[in-house]
């Protein structure tokens, strides 16, 4: 079965770069990988900050966060 | 042909966390990972700097530097 991974982001160039370069990265054979831009689906955000997402990018493998250098902070979303 | 990753770490438990999650995660049909351990292999410090490397966990995806969470400054480990 695969895991699920989430990589939250908000559009920011530092969040494109590890996009396409962290996310793409993936395992697709392991993570089923959901991309999330949370500037617009901020009805996520909750749900982001909830499972530990100070700032974006972030990856949620399982309920591990990885803050991916730094782009933005959350409560800089809101 | 496959791209080379390598991910950087000092042992420390954040590094174990981010190498046993995001290194493992990294699709292996894609990418040759290599991991270093620079508290054990400082002759390579001066390689992970030049790459841009401030701290690790680090992931260096081809010429790119992702910081992933944060466990030591670089500088700490020489």
């Amino acid at each position: 079965m695969k895991s699920k991974a989430i990589f939250y982001h908000a559009g920011c160039p530092v969040c494109v770069e590890a996009e396409q370069s962290v996310a793409n990265a993936l395992d697709k054979q392991d993570y089923d990988v959901e991309i999330v831009h949370l500037a617009e689906q901020q009805s996520r955000i909750e749900e982001a900050e909830s499972a530990g997402v100070k700032s974006v990018p972030a990856l949620l493998l399982g309920e591990k966060v990885f803050h991916i250098n730094f782009g933005a902070a959350l409560s800089d979303l809101k």
